[in-house]
């Protein structure tokens, strides 16, 4: 009965968005005909309820099986543990477009324009979504939020017209996880922004983030982000890499002292990516950015925002970059995305496996969350996912994922099988020569001496069968 | 209590095989000091029982969880579904080495030799472990159950001494899923064995591949598998690629005449697999060995084995090199294994990932079942788990995880919305004109004059993250 | 003194198309006020002469250091071996868009619009810059060269008009290489065309490869080429891949119809790609492609048109793919182009590898050239490259790279000693046993006889680091 | 003419080393009977000349064509540049073993036996091999020069025969590039060693690395390796990642200050490698390495040894290795080989390509030589390749590559074109305003009033192209 009803309404929806390419996008019915006009106040999802919590045995594309936003796991409700934030980008900016073809997303609210009237609307549709979907977080860059004006102060203005509404359709319970500059769309930053080989574009870039970090403050944002897109080479036989190193230090300087001239206390975090725009990006992984940060003695002024995808794109496992950065101290937020082990670029999926998930809390929970920080779903709808109700079963089944891989961490904490395998792997460290060692007494003389008395040592069977089929009971 | 249970067990069974490598490996206590003989007679795998279905609550990492042998679903008993086989080499003469180090493992029935005697003892631990794991296939290569002799027939009497033993322990009731020739240990092999640039070669593999096809018809093996793994190049500068191709079909025609003149009516299989050890291996995936066997005129006499961890080095996931072969009429066998998203070589690990077990069985069930091939676990313990009881954890944890994609599978076809979803996408061939076209009487003239009646198409979404949720959860 | 000129005329250059992005694109001086009307018939290139030859000690960017037209090698003129072709949608339609930025191109020659005047303004220039560059082939997709109208009709319409004009263009000298429909931009497109789950874009793709296939049969075109960027899969979960399989024969079958039956004699190639945009295309290899082409008896009906950067997505050299398309009979043409091997996306660079040039070579060289195929620079120039003359620059050095490809390549054929190495190494097989078995005529029980005649084979080393010694020799 | 004699000289060596397996490995005839004792003292490479330099016309493959050691070069002598050094593990240990595949090297002076004076005679092949190649340095593992004993005393006695003896043979001349301890193939460490889970481990790792110091010192060696082959983990489900970076930071604390005890200035270099054996390895890349270093403090007492081969294992291109290494002030000594860049494990072939040794070398001149440290010749000949000339011909063509590579990067610095164009690029910046920004002066209020007053910027071509064809027409 429940599969019938379920394959009613996906039919019905498909009907709303199907692509006629032949016939220009215009307001759709159930907007009204002043759906172009700002005036419009009308739903911008008519059909689509607030999205409940039903349990794993429902069917419903439209109802959450796994999250439970107020129920409490290892002490801290789900939605504490998570802090999903919806990206601006993607989900309102995404067209479907990719290097081989046109947009396909029509969606029903757009008028084709880029223009200050189409942005307010789009943010009305932004907080509709966010409210329907039960999160309390959003992210975004300034270009995606307002359009350009001909100079930069045209462009402020645009900005701060919008930030205006974002601000009052906020209202009390809604913030933006974070906020950030988009330095990689515009020709000017072909070469990058802090690492342009121009002057001019590094002044600029200078600016537009001195703006966006503004108005992420005067939201009430949690975090500020750096991704570097541009920010690397494509060729090193053109390319003065230390020089171009050394600006982006300079920059990040700027930056975390402009932070406290203007009382900002949110974090800010840098994304690591290895390549994709350039052939190189100077973030490449969590190392390799933090080893920036140690070199320039910024270390104690970031965090990192790790990206699944990203990760995956380096060689290493998310769960890797997580680890890496919590143990350096670094582990700020989470781009709770992922990509497709065959493919070598950003594919930036929803998270879909609970095998990724688990070990993605297991880290969070280590790291005692994530706070300021948070989930952002820094992932889209597949190009050939047109549908408006696509939005919404990818946003759920994205965090039905991710709550799902808390159950399953939250069951192998307990049952503990896991964290008695990997104490009992190191006991013999946990000995008075041990701490010795481990208190950096461990000289090579008396090494050598006691490696002598001890003889050939015993070598314990590592179980990682046995650690994977605990791991996999668990999911 | 169960856990404190479970990590005793853990610890009792650390101690059998503990790494003292000073120490040359003897018999331990419990086989009793004739064990280096013939004569030996006793239990190889003390303390561990016949391996039962608890079902998916226990925590006893010496139970199924999931594998339940006479279980019946979709009208067949699981132990028929799977036909699972244990792989000879990996389980017992594996050693833990690789390229950068030196064997691990050291099982208390070996003796450090390659005489018939340890040959003979290894089966009889091999036909126990089968025994107690509860599964009624094995597989072989030549080589690795019995020692080479000093002239071919000299290696082939002791095979057939060796295999005389392994047809009186197979009782009725156990039969390899199959056998196969090793033609790449030895230096001979080097360039290949089908393909070297030495005749004598070519001629000691078809030797040695006639002598392993009649051993593998006297013990009533199911199946053939050819692995190519030297017949390939590592450089195209010293190779003829066309002669060598030219080589591996007459090689190929004379295995598939003298299988009829011996009245085998196993299956002969091809196991495709990109490079490692060469660089590029002439049976890369199951489109280039379907295109050899087609191009050859061999289509008819020859299936597919596929393994997983061989699909993904080759840039595909398991799923679509399953598909390829069933869609091509040559899904035979698979071994089951997995390898390392992050890796590029063949780790042969156990399959531990639900999610693609599923999806393998998604593909098992469409080709109506395997038989009579199976599932070869073609996997080999981590180099650091070096206890007894890993090799049975690790054979476990994998049949658990394939028998679970089973159910998983059964699950997704019961509630059909994942294939109905399939159905509605393509529905608009489900017409006269689909059918015309579908029957290749859609020539361009027609096809014009009807898409210019038809207009501009509408394009459904294609829903794949509603697909996604739907198959996760079934999970 | 050479230096200091030709870093001037950089300097130069570089002031015509600096990126001023607050400047909206307007005719330059040069061309005159009336450059965007279809009247204007001026120069596009101007201070850009015709590319000489002026041999390797050149430091002119501007000319040929290796390629000389006229010149014979190994019995044929260079221009005759490479039949150089330039792709019209790189080089005149490429905008310098990526997924994460927008054009960076400004060509001064553009308008900003898509309109006809502006389609037939382009070609002149696309013809111009043959001259200039001194080739006599071009490459096209019928989308690239003229704008969509409103029905297939109108849109055919537009296709004649630029065509009419490309023929006049053309002169008695210049043909396409090939022309091609492009069925993957578009939205409809989105699911694939002959592979779309949706019959009425199958219709659609029909009647644009036929409309595309008259126009270059009409323009004198030699080749025809199916490149299904959009023919593949996402997800196996939401697609029947057999099905689709099925459909895209039909297709083919239809195309292949078509051509004898309009009397067009070139050859149809298919592209092969392993993905992107795709997650999997079906025609992933030349092996994969092959195999298709023989399981639906079409393997008579076309050839193959290997992508440099193709083979290497796909896990192979290009000398690989090469080698698998020619002794399958298949090679047809070379798109000349190249990837960046750390980079898992088509990067399209012109090949500029000398190394990876002469492997090349001695495939074309060995498939007795590639007439009536040739070599189509399928590359685009850095989104980062911005300047006019870049497109001349990247060109000559990409034609220079496949002329000293060449030339290494006779060289090698010259000294004989690579082939020398090959010959000695099978000599074995050079005997009446190894007559007898390359004629079918091994059957395994004469071959079994013979092993043990033989002994153990004595095995001589491949050479493979004298083979790449020899082989560097000659670059 | 020549050619002729090369092919003599190819068919003639081959006749001493073709596999025969059937025969055991006996002294043959040229060495004399009494090959197998200490006693001998005769020729291990007879008929093999000391290697001199013919130039690029030669095609003797014992010659150089481009390695000329006393010419100078940009100011100094080409062997200063290069200080090349033979790998003895790969040279003289190497047995063409493979994952897949038993040894293939059966070299004349080799007995089966791994004595004491079986590690003598290979140490006397060691230094003939040195001496006709015409080269001053080695380098080597503890393990791969002599025997273990059964206790750490008996085994370091071994060691100090064996080392007596290479400090007679090296004479005045000749001295170790570095040497290093090896801990990877014994089983005790197939969990680490400084990073074991087992503090008996570390113990004996100490006790090895102390004194292979000791020895790499008395032999006059000039750097001391750290390559982690087993440093790092198979998976994080049984690893605590943290506990076992603080152990390797403890581990090379003591290291440093041992090497200041026992007077040892050579350099302590970190050899980074991605993975292989293990599935991540802690020295991933350089900027991992150097994260590490820094946060631990132990930054001024380390530097990096970059192996090409490892670099595009981790996704990188040499260069950038290379780079990344020299601007971190870490750029310490080359493992010069390189990788197929189709293959997914480190293939430590010979550095072939001209391209990348000219790239590797403009890295090396930037960095004003790598003394103490040089070229090692980290490489081993393909498996396959098994006649003694083989030997010597892959470190002939791999040194001539270099050569080349030099030659080519001062041909680059002599015409300046390459140079020029990048400081053309950054021009904007040595400007006042860009002194500022570089001096860490530029804040964002700053920075955003010139970007106001500065308006759009001009963007320039990055000219990737025509620096790919100055750089190709060097080659």
């Amino acid at each position: 009965m429940k599969s019938a009803k379920f394959l009613l309404l996906l039919i019905s929806l498909n009907v709303v968005s199907n692509l006629v390419m032949a016939a220009p996008p215009t307001c759709p019915a159930h907007l009204g005909s002043d759906c172009a006009t700002d005036e419009w106040k009308g739903e911008f999802f008519p059909g689509i309820p607030k999205i409940k919590y039903e349990g794993p045995s429902s069917k419903n594309p439209l109802a959450f099986k796994w999250y439970n936003a107020e129920e409490e796991i290892l002490g801290k409700k789900m939605k504490d543990w998570m802090r999903f934030s919806v990206a601006f980008w993607h989900t309102f900016r995404g067209t479907g477009g990719d290097p081989f073809g046109a947009p396909t997303k029509m969606w029903p609210w757009e008028d084709g324009t880029n223009s200050l009237a189409m942005a307010k609307r789009r943010m009305r549709a932004n907080f509709e979504f966010i409210e329907k979907l039960g999160v309390d977080r959003w992210c975004f860059h300034d270009k995606d939020i307002a359009p350009d004006g001909k100079t930069i102060e045209e462009t402020n203005a645009n900005l701060d017209e919008v930030v205006a509404l974002a601000k009052e359709l906020q209202g009390t319970k809604i913030r933006p996880l974070w906020g950030t500059a988009q330095l990689f769309h515009h020709p000017r930053y072909m070469h990058g922004g802090a690492t342009s080989s121009e002057l001019g574009v590094y002044l600029y870039a200078a600016a537009q983030v001195k703006k966006a970090m503004e108005v992420t403050h005067y939201l009430g944002g949690e975090n500020y982000v750096f991704w570097g897109g541009r920010e690397g080479y494509q060729s090193l036989l053109n390319t003065d890499m230390e020089r171009e190193l050394n600006h982006m230090a300079s920059f990040l300087e700027a930056a975390a002292a402009y932070k406290k001239k203007i009382g900002f206390n949110g974090t800010l975090l840098i994304e690591p990516k290895p390549q994709e725009p350039t052939k190189h990006q100077y973030d490449w992984d969590a190392a390799t950015a933090a080893n920036f940060l140690r070199k320039y003695g910024l270390i104690d002024e970031f965090k990192l925002n790790i990206e699944c995808n990203h990760a995956t794109l380096s060689g290493h496992s998310c769960h890797h970059e997580l680890e890496t950065a919590r143990i350096n101290g670094l582990l700020g937020n989470i781009d709770a995305n992922t990509g497709d082990p065959q493919i070598g670029w950003d594919t930036d999926q929803f998270m879909m496996d609970v095998s990724e998930a688990t070990l993605v809390m297991l880290s969070v929970i280590k790291n005692g969350g994530l706070a300021p920080g948070g989930f952002n779903f820094d992932a889209k709808l597949r190009r050939e996912s047109t549908d408006v109700e696509d939005i919404f079963i990818a946003h759920i089944a994205g965090m039905d994922t991710v709550a799902r891989g808390l159950r399953n961490a939250a069951k192998l904490l307990a049952d503990g099988l896991l964290s008695e395998l990997v104490r009992q792997r190191y006991q013999s460290f946990d000995t008075e020569l041990g701490a010795q060692i481990e208190a950096g007494k461990g000289d090579f003389d008396l090494l050598e001496k006691k490696a002598i008395e001890w003889g050939e040592p015993t070598v314990a069977s590592a179980k990682q069968e046995l650690a994977e089929m605990i791991f996999q009971s668990a999911l």
